[in-house]
Formats: C-alpha cells, sequence, structure tokens
C-alpha cells in the first residue's frame, strides 16, 4: 500500500542522529532508538521504557536509558562488520508503518575485500510488550569460511554520557540464552532483560557463551562460501519491578515461551496487532502523497509511545525516542497529543488523563510549597508529578541560565483540567468524571482561586508574573491564554459540582467536605469569573497577550531572513522580551481551544494581528499544527496548508535541526487535530460530532474515524 | 619489619569507599583504588591516570577513570565468587609499604557448600610505570571440578556516573592475550590497554577469549580438587597518547617483552625501585608505633602520586585516589606537598614545578580575562592552567552555591613563586631559576603589582575583595597572609632580577623586555613593599586576619560539641561569616611560611589568639599538621604533637569522615613537615640546614635524611 513506508537509500553519517530519531521503534511500553545492531561511532543508542526514571541533577530525574536489546555483531574472518570500514556498496533501511518493523540491507565489502550481503529486521511486539525480536541474515558473495555472529544484551549504556545502572546479576541458563539484571542506582528500579539467539546456515553451528560482566553474550559460529547464508534469529524479553515481583523470572518464563512459540509467530502476533491498531486510527488522504504519509507517519509516533496498559505514566514531550526534556511529560501531551486517543482509543486516552490523577499528590505538593491551596500541577512532570522543570541551564559561554517555568508557568494546571472536560464530554465516560475528573477539575480550580489576586484599583482579578504559552516573555502580568482558561476551569469547576451534586450527590459531599469548598469559596469563584482581567478591545477586537504586550517593539522577521534559528536565539533571551516576538501561539491558542469565547470578527482580527509576530519556523514546534487547525476552520484553507506543511516536515526533513533529540510529539498530535478538526472540520457539539470539510485543494478526500460516546463513526470526505 | 604495613583483618561494606582509599596503589603514573577483582555492589572502581583529563560540566575538566586493568573473575561450577554471596570464613587484606603491593587473602565458602582459599596480589610496577600485575590463587579446601579465571580489560568504566570514553578498537592477539582502545569523547586522548593472561594448575588449562565488545577478555579454564590450586597470572600494560604516537603498538610491545621476562622478573624490579626510592626518603620514628606507620604511610601516598617522568602535570588535592576535586592540583601541591620532594627527591620537585611553568599561558589568560596583567595562577588547575574551579556547585536543597575561590582567592599566585624560591634555595638549581623559576616570580609580581589599589585616605596599598587560606570568609579586604605574601612576592622578584642581571645579564634583559619590567614599574612595586597594608598591633602584638575581623562575634566551639561535622556545616555558610570561625590557619599560616617576619612574643600572641577560633577537627584538612609545626617551632611539644595525631589519623582512620573521596595530599605533606620542620627543627639557614629537635616524650628516635644543594644528610636524632 502507498506512502505506508519511510525508506532511506542513503548512508549519511551527519544524518546519523536525526536519522535515529526517525527511524524509532516501540510498542507503548519502550521505545527505541534506530541506532544499528554492530554499534557506530558516535551514535546515541537509547531504548527507553516507560516509567523507568532514575535521579540525576539539574533536571531532577530523567527516563533511562536500558541495556541495548538490538545488540547484534558480525565478525568475519577476525573483521567487525561496521559501516565505517570497508566499503558500502548498497544500503537500504525501511520502516514499515503498518506493523512497525524495521529493516535494513546492505552489501558490504569488507576491508578484507569480500563482499556480503547483509540484512537485518527488527520489532518491538504490539501484541506483547515484552517481547522483541531481531534477525539478521549474511549471505557471502564470494567470501568461504568461517563467519561469528555475537548477540547479547550489553547493560553498559549511559544517557548521554550519564549511568543510571548498577550491575545485580547475569548468566547463561544454556548456549543460546543469557539474560541480565541491573536496578537504577537511586530509584533502585530492578530490569531484566533475556535473549535466545539461533542461528542457522548450510554447515553445522557452534555456540560459544561470552558471559563477559555486564554484557552476556551468545556468540554462535558457522562457515559459509558464496551464495550460502546465515540466518541469525534474536529474542529478548524485558521485565522491570514496575511490571512483576521478580523481573528475572518473568523475562526468563516469557523467552521460553516465546522461543518455543518462535520468531514468526511473535512477528504474526505483531502484525496482527498492528493492523487492529490501525483499523481504529488510520487516516487516508488521497491526491497528496506527502500529507498521507507525514500524516500516518505522526499517528505511528503517537502510537508507540502512548501506555497502553499503564495509568501511571504518559507520554513525554519527545516521546521515548530522545533523551530532550529527559522524559518529562508537559502540556503538550494533555493539548496536543490526548485528542487523537480520545477520539480513536478512549482507552489510552484514559490511562493518560488517570496519569495526571495519580500524580495530584506532586501537585498539591508543589502548591503548598508555593504557599497556595490546591493543586498546581507541575510543568515537566515525571514519576511522581513534582516539579521536574530545571531552575538554571548553562548557556552557551557557560553562564547560567534561569529557566522560570516550573515556577511560573502556570496555565498547564488548567489546560489538564480541559483535557479531562475534552475526554468527558467526547467519550459520556460519566464514572470517570465521577472517580477522578472532578476532584482533579475542582482541586484545580481552588489552586486559581487563590492564586488570583485582587487589584482595588482597576477592580478586576489578575494573575500577575507567569509565563503563557509563548514563552518568549516571562514575568507578565495577565495573559490572555492563562486568564481565559483560568476564568474556564473555574466556570467548569462550578458546573462539574452541580453535575455531581445532581448525579452522585454522596459524591459531591465527600469531595466538598475533602476539598473545603464552602460556600464562600464558591462565590468567590463566581466573583472572579465575573472579573477577572482580560483585555479585549471591542473597538479593534484585538485582545493584548499581557499587560503592555502593545508597547513593545515590533520586528520586520524579513530582515532576519534567511535564518535557521529562532529569533530569540538570534536576539538573546533577554533582548527578546523587548519585541512583539512570539515563540508560539498564544491568544490564538486560547482561540483555538475555546473556540465560542469570541465571534470571527474577532478571531480574525486577532489572527492577522499575531499571526506575523509569531516565530512559526524556528519558535516553538507546538505552533504550526495549531495555525493551520485555525486558519482552516476559518476558511483560509491556502495559509492553513503552509502551516501544515511547515509542522508535517518537522520531524519527517528535521525542519528545526533537532530531531536528533527526539520526535515532537506535539507536533505529531498536532497533525492529527489539523487534518480532523482544521480540514476535516470536525467539531464536537450538543448533538454529536459534525464535520464541515475545508479540504485543501490537491486533496481529493479524507478518510478518518472518531469514537463518540462509545460509537465508532467514519468520515469519508470527499473533495467537492 | 615494623609498621611497614597497612592491615584490615575484617571486610566492612560499610567502609568500602573509605578502606578503597587508603589501600590505594599507584606508581606516580597512575593511582588505582583498592577496589576488588572481582567487583562488589556500590565500589567506586577507579584508575587515574596523570594528565588524562577529559571535558564535564560544572568542574569544567576532570581526571578520567581508566579501564578497570585490576578485573579478574572467578566463576566455580556456575557460582560467581562474589563477597556478597556465601560466607566469607576468614579475610585479610595488607598493603605492603615496602613495594607497593597488595594483597588479600580470603577464605570463601561458596553458596553451593564449596569452601575456597583465594589469594589475590596486585602492583602497579615503579621500575616500569607502563607495566602493572594481578595475580590470582584458588586453591579447593573441599571441591572437586571446574573453575573457571575471566580477566580482562572493561571499558564501560565511568566518572561517578559520567562516561568519558569512546570505543575505538580491540580484539585478541592469541588465546590469552587482549587489547583495548578507547579515546577521551571531548579531548581526544586515545588510551590502548593490552593484558596477557596465564593460568597454572595440576591439569590441562584451556582459554576461551572472550571478545565482548568493551570489555575483551581472556577466560581460562582448568580443574581442581581439595588440596590443589589454580594460579592466574595477569600482566597488563597500558599507554595513552600523552606518552607515545601509537598506544596500541605502545602497549602490545611492552607486553610482548613483559610477558617475556615474566611477572616474578617484573614483581622483583618493582621491588628494587621501591628500595631505592625508600632509601633517599624514609623517616624512622621509634617509641611510637603509630606514628612511624602514619607518617611513612603518608610519605608512601606522596610518593605514588608524583610524577616522576612528566614535568606538565601536577599531584592533585587527593592525589590519584579518588574524584574528589576531579584531580584539579591547588595551593596544597606546593604549600604542603612539595617540601617533601624538594628535600629528598628534587628531581620529581622539578618536574613539579614545571607544571606550573607550562601553565603560565593559563595563568596569563586568567588575568588577561580579569583586566591585569601578569600572571595570575587557577585556584584549581589542570591540564592548560585555565581557571577550572566550579563557580556553582548543588547545595543540600538543590539550591546553587557560589563558588568564589577561582575568581577571587588569589594568594595561589603568591603560594607558587614562594615554592618556586624554596626549591631554588634548598637545591641550589640555578639553571632552573633562570630558565623557569625567575619568570614566574617576575610575572606573578607583575600581576600584583596591578591588583593592589592604592588607598589615599589610608596612605596604604589594599588588596580587596579577597578570600584568604581561611574560606570561611569571603570577599574580604586585606587579609594578612595574602597582603604579606604578595609583599614577599614582590620582594622576591626585585631580589632575582637583581640576581638575574648580576648572573645571566642576557636572561635579565630578555625578561625585562619580554614582561615590561620598566624603571617605573620597579619602583611601583618597591612603593607596594612599603606601603602595603599590614594590620599589625604593635601593643597587642595581633595582626588582624582581615579588616574587621576583630569586630566578628565569637563562638565558643565548645557549645557545639560533640560534634561530626564543620562549623560551617553547623551554622551554615552565610552565617559563619559573622563569626571568628577559622576553617584553618590564616595569620599562622602566614607565620609558618615566613618564620623570620616576626619576633616569637608576636608568633605566640597570634598562635593563643587564633587557634581557639580554628575549627580543626572538622574545618580544613590542612590545618593541624601546620599547627603541629609552629606547635613544635614554639617549643609547646605537648600541643604540637595532639596536632599531629589529628593530621596522622585522617585518612588512615577516616578521621574526617571523607576519606572515601581520596587521600587528603596536603595532609600527607604537612604530616612529613610536622615531623621534620615541627619535632625535628630542620630549617635551612645561610650555612645550610640545622636541626634543632623537639620531640614528643614518647619519641626516642627519629631519622631522616634531607637533600640540599646536591648534598644528602642523614639526621638520627636520639631523644634525650
Amino acid at each position: 500500500m502507498k506512502n505506508w513506508e519511510i525508506i532511506e537509500t542513503n548512508f549519511d553519517p551527519n544524518a546519523l542522529r536525526y536519522k535515529e530519531t526517525v527511524f524509532t521503534l516501540g510498542n507503548g511500553y519502550l521505545g527505541t532508538r534506530s541506532t544499528f545492531e554492530e554499534g557506530y561511532m558516535g551514535e546515541e543508542s537509547l531504548t527507553l521504557i516507560h516509567g523507568i526514571f532514575d535521579d540525576v541533577s539539574i533536571v531532577h530525574t530523567e527516563l533511562v536509558n536500558v541495556p541495548n536489546w538490538i545488540h547484534c555483531e558480525i565478525v568475519i574472518n577476525g573483521e567487525r562488520f561496521r559501516l565505517d570500514r570497508g566499503v558500502l556498496l548498497d544500503y537500504c533501511r525501511k520502516l514499515d508503518l503498518h506493523n512497525g518493523v524495521l529493516t535494513r540491507v546492505v552489501r558490504w565489502r569488507s576491508p578484507a575485500g569480500y563482499t556480503f550481503d547483509i540484512a537485518f529486521e527488527r520489532f518491538a511486539s504490539l501484541a506483547d510488550e515484552h517481547i522483541l525480536g531481531v534477525r539478521c541474515k549474511i549471505t557471502s558473495v564470494d567470501f568461504t569460511g568461517a563467519v561469528e555472529v555475537r548477540a547479547g544484551l550489553p547493560g553498559y549504556v549511559d544517557n548521554t554520557g550519564f549511568v543510571h545502572w548498577q550491575w545485580l546479576d547475569q548468566g547463561s541458563i544454556d548456549q543460546q540464552t543469557a539474560y541480565l539484571t541491573v536496578c537504577t542506582k537511586k530509584t533502585a528500579l530492578t530490569l531484566s532483560m533475556a535473549c535466545h539467539v539461533e542461528v542457522e546456515g548450510a554447515g553445522p553451528i557452534t555456540y560459544h557463551p561470552q558471559d563477559c560482566t555486564w554484557s552476556p553474550t551468545v556468540m554462535a559460529q558457522g562457515n559459509i562460501a558464496p551464495g550460502q547464508a546465515l540466518t541469525a534469529t534474536k529474542l529478548v524479553t524485558v521485565f522491570t519491578a514496575r511490571d512483576t515481583g521478580v523481573p528475572q523470572t518473568a523475562a526468563l518464563d516469557k523467552l521460553q515461551a516465546a522461543v518455543k512459540a518462535g520468531y514468526d509467530a511473535a512477528r504474526v502476533a505483531n502484525d496482527a496487532a498492528w493492523a487492529d491498531v490501525w483499523n481504529t486510527c488510520n487516516i487516508t488522504i488521497e491526491g497528496d502523497d506527502e500529507a498521507d504519509l507525514a500524516v500516518r507517519y505522526s499517528l505511528f509516533q503517537l502510537l508507540i509511545a502512548a501506555p497502553r496498559h499503564d495509568s501511571r505514566v504518559s507520554i513525554p514531550a519527545k516521546t521515548l525516542s530522545g533523551l530532550g526534556y529527559r522524559g518529562h511529560a508537559f502540556w503538550d501531551t494533555e493539548i496536543f497529543m490526548l485528542p487523537f486517543f480520545i477520539y480513536t482509543q478512549p482507552d489510552v486516552a484514559h490511562n493518560m488523563l488517570l496519569y495526571r490523577y495519580h500524580t495530584l499528590p506532586g501537585a498539591r505538593r508543589k502548591a503548598a510549597e508555593n504557599g497556595y491551596e490546591g493543586a498546581m500541577f507541575a510543568w515537566e512532570s515525571a514519576a511522581t508529578g513534582d516539579e521536574t522543570t530545571p531552575r538554571w541551564v548553562p548557556g552557551r559561554g557557560g553562564e547560567l541560565i534561569r529557566i522560570w517555568c516550573g515556577d511560573i508557568e502556570l496555565h498547564i494546571t488548567a489546560d489538564i483540567a480541559y483535557a479531562v472536560h475534552t475526554y468527558w464530554r467526547a467519550t459520556g465516560d460519566d464514572a470517570f468524571m465521577r472517580d477522578y475528573g472532578a476532584e482533579l477539575i475542582l482541586d484545580t480550580a481552588r489552586f486559581w482561586g487563590v492564586r488570583v489576586e485582587w487589584n482595588a484599583a482597576r477592580g478586576v482579578y489578575e494573575i500577575n508574573d507567569v509565563i503563557g504559552p509563548d514563552e518568549n516573555h516571562d514575568h507578565v502580568n495577565n495573559n490572555a491564554y492563562t486568564n481565559h482558561l483560568v476564568r474556564w476551569n473555574l466556570q467548569m469547576a462550578l458546573h462539574i459540582l452541580s453535575w455531581l451534586r445532581a448525579t452522585y450527590p454522596e459524591k459531591a459531599a465527600a469531595l466538598c467536605a475533602q476539598l473545603e469548598l464552602t460556600p464562600e469559596r464558591l462565590a468567590h469563584w463566581r466573583d472572579v469569573i465575573a472579573n477577572i482581567c482580560i483585555a479585549h478591545d471591542p473597538e479593534t477586537h484585538l485582545i493584548e497577550q499581557f499587560d503592555g504586550f502593545f508597547e513593545l517593539e515590533t520586528v520586520d522577521f524579513n530582515d532576519y531572513e534567511p535564518r535557521v534559528t529562532s529569533m530569540q536565539g538570534l536576539l538573546g533571551v533577554e533582548e527578546t522580551q523587548k519585541y512583539q516576538i512570539l515563540k508560539q501561539p498564544d491568544v490564538l491558542m486560547m482561540h483555538y481551544l475555546l473556540p465560542d469565547a469570541y465571534d470571527s470578527v474577532t478571531v480574525k482580527a486577532n489572527w492577522d494581528y499575531y499571526t506575523p509576530r509569531t516565530d512559526l519556523t524556528y519558535g516553538s514546534s507546538l505552533g504550526p499544527a495549531i495555525q493551520a487547525a485555525l486558519a482552516a476552520r476559518q476558511g483560509d484553507i491556502g495559509a492553513a496548508y503552509q502551516h501544515f506543511l511547515l509542522a508535517a516536515r518537522t520531524d519527517l526533513q528535521n525542519a528545526r535541526g533537532n530531531t536528533g533529540e527526539g520526535i515532537h510529539g506535539a507536533t505529531a498530535g498536532g497533525i492529527w487535530q489539523a487534518v480532523v478538526f482544521g480540514f476535516g472540520g470536525a467539531r464536537l457539539t450538543e448533538e454529536g460530532i459534525i464535520c464541515e470539510p475545508r479540504l485543501p485543494s490537491s486533496w481529493t478526500r479524507v478518510a478518518f474515524q472518531l469514537v463518540y460516546q462509545g460509537e465508532r463513526i467514519t468520515f469519508d470526505l470527499v473533495h467537492r
């Protein structure tokens, strides 16, 4: 089928890191960057497992790079197969989005002058997330002699230089089976991997286990002649203390069963699981191959990152594909990625929102530490929900730069409440709202109730000293996005409480007692809703992004073109604050999330004002897809498509130059929203989901499905 | 011989890190912490090689933990020998100071119930610093069957979690010989290690090389029965790009030669080299075994850390025995450790001072970056002499603490000049002074000439905003130690210039041109010498430590006893500044270094005033030995001995609780000074070295040797 494969036909060492990200595999349990089985100098080999965090300085905690399950080395006549030696005569790497199988086929001439065809295949099973498979076939073109395959579980892995593991145990069960058990140094999370290696060829195969400490390895040897091949099949299993009591036993038991069933059976199960998932969420775009592939690739990235069986983890900003942001979750998850799951796989969305419910204790600690009541969610969140944003990061000249997001980028607290409501509205999952959602929405409202400040002179409630979505400006007062979302959060809290009192009065009473929802507190919320500072000018229709934004100097971005970095990167952090330069939509983001708050004239006026002031190419990657969706909603399909392309090329073309640090998860989620909510024109109304398509001119057909209140609806939109 | 062995007869896992430091081995090229050959959970395995630095955040650069040459694992019937499994029936670890050989003998009962006697021996050759040896003998008490020995070169080592190495190459030469080549990530320094393993026993031995990536290993197998033994002998060689063009070739060639000569020959050469060194510097104390052993142990630590064949490295504050201070050199080297070498092994002292000469470019960069002329030495110095003091370190609560030493702890610049002069005076090495020393002393004087500030109101030159030796007080003005040493530095510069003009007029002219030593500059120096602020009260005889010290509040340390941490640790960094609490001698340090500057009444007055105000137990480890030497010089032998014991127990008894981070090199050097300059009463006069012994009552005899101007003099002091 067309547009289901990501293909690379040329090996470019300079593109190594970015391509490692692009070809990432995963199964919702772990993610693995696409480094090579045999290793390559300067690569960033990385497998991350949801929830396996360990402590680290500055960024507090990070997902830990686990032992390298893809390891498979080939030694021919004493020479290691390595792409930086010998001659690479042919090369093709392919990621099949149907089933998440990565293949690589190379023709290689060794330094000694022998030629081989080597084909690799690997997958992380979606059917059983603890099963991983690697296959390697070495065919001799002109060589006669012995070939060695060494496949093991190297545990000496690090997080960009930092080692998190302690060795606990390892061993061989038989000549073909090895295991390794390690433990994180600070969080004491045990992990066991086990592997079995089977080699087949024309002649007899001998096995020599290599039980090197930290790196138990199966070594197998066989002879080949021109036209003959050796095929190595490696099955790996992995368990952690988050999954089971004794990971080592679980890994070995699972391996035994997997070996008995065989690699092919594991592949069949994996492929079937993928087919099932695609049946719930695939999008087909006809008439635009680039868009068709880019959208499918984005969904693939979301699918391999989403926790399907775990409600105590969330999708990090860079998914499980890189160490950017250290595996922490931001509003990227709830506002950008979550809608895809809400509307296609609500069970997964349920897990992801439960993560926020489970981290309410951390959010309450953050509020208390800052002198507030209620729940104040972490800007960057990891295992516990405590704030994990670094306070200081090293700048270019070794100077430290203070990062304020963890202190004052408050809007995430309302964003999470917003996501809870969206899930409820789309799914009708009253049990979730009763048991988890209501408490979260009410406790975030509690935070806002004490965070606002009454300005008697202006007669308004203000929220001062914050950072809005546009992080180019910090320590601002009355950020429009924040204030609108806070008002919404308080309104929704009152609404949910009314609903709860009517539907589940006992739960309502319990929450009122637990959260001290006194009549005075509720009256205060109503007062804040009525009097929160909203800077909307009825004449110009403009909403000022924050107090004083209109007084900032303007800049013509064209004066700085062509550029390959952000305006902030060019001007500096302090200097940029002085200008009307947005890192990403802020007032427009509010319009996007609260479409009914203002009329179309107001949205248009603000669109026209803020869009040219937003650094869409090199500002935040969160911007373009939202701009696309909002433009489409306004009927400006040409602009929408341009913004959409910017988003679609983010990772596949490394458009921002930082794909090496990991997939832009929010962009992937935004692309889905741009297609479904933007071009597809889907929106939720009191009557259900309706679609008002505004397709780009080249798109002859768009087909997608959405789940509304348990019912799956297929939308098949044909252009004109 | 008595008091030549450090012995541990009981294995205590809680004392692991401290004992690893105590039993450190070395040969002036590398230092190796005494972890176990088979590894142990939570150990800090570490080998550091002089000059092998790599970049790291915060502390700029650090010595790199190199591949683990001591590695030797034993597997019996599939069970690994490890001290955290089975039963340890007997245990003895011994460091022989005669020859730097570390042995360990254990009787171990395996989890399966078999009993073995296992004896390990290792050494880093002092005769050929690129040769290292490990021997292991496994004797069966009641076991019959196969024993495996695995000895290799694990390269996946880290610096407290941070990985500095990239893998470059590895391989096997034959079944018994393996090598590994790695390269530091940032500084691109290549290192190669090679090893050869020979196993002997009652029956045949089979070898199976295990070429696991990152960890080439020789595996040997043999059978033993009760009463029989297997002996594994591992010879290792190591070279880096600092030593030779192609380290891998050098390591393999040297290994071939070493294997041919054999382990025993390497031991013989090592033992002979040690005997030669001890003949130059041993100290014998009769009547006090503790002192005799502690002094010898201190000299051993200095000897294994000193670069014997390298003039571009220096001894780090924690020697090569731990990662405390990351391998950086401080004034600890010149003021505390260097005198031992000046007076016993002037060639080594010569190397160490050349290191400072070679880092003059870094010192000049530091001066220029701070807006000064001349040479401003780094408070913490590494490969280049550029400042490597961390500017910020994380405090307890994750807050960052600004470290000012790199900015304003200026006295090191004078300290180094002082050391250069001491070396010259003791050795009469005019060539050194002419070629290197003069330039250093003159250029440091140049720095001081522009660093002082004229205070017209007071009519004095001031040196404001500094940190003196007492780091409990920062940003102080006119620190007495600093101002006295600066005056000395300027005086010495004029003296050296006169000497140079008289002796080597061409060199004098060249330096005057190079350093712009105009008559005006020299006149200015004379003016500073005459008018630098010196706060000496002729009435009380007290010298104020810095402007305003006498106004600070006093504290009775007894109110805080018993304590196990410093006064600063108890009160906090900011609070301590308000009190008369010294971290270490400051005015007294000046008296110690400049004994002729004041009369004995003044020294006594300041001793009485400052000693009770100094945190000698848990303040700086630099204090007690100097207090001991100064007390002895004043004739207060009782006090001197108490201070001496405090110093002597620093590492051997982990008295300060931080020996795990590495040997206190300055304490070791201070102990030598306390014995020779303090109790021995040795001092340099115009006529040579004279001794006025003031021995502690228990000491019946002290014998040491000193070299004066090329002549070796033995002092054999018998008590009364």
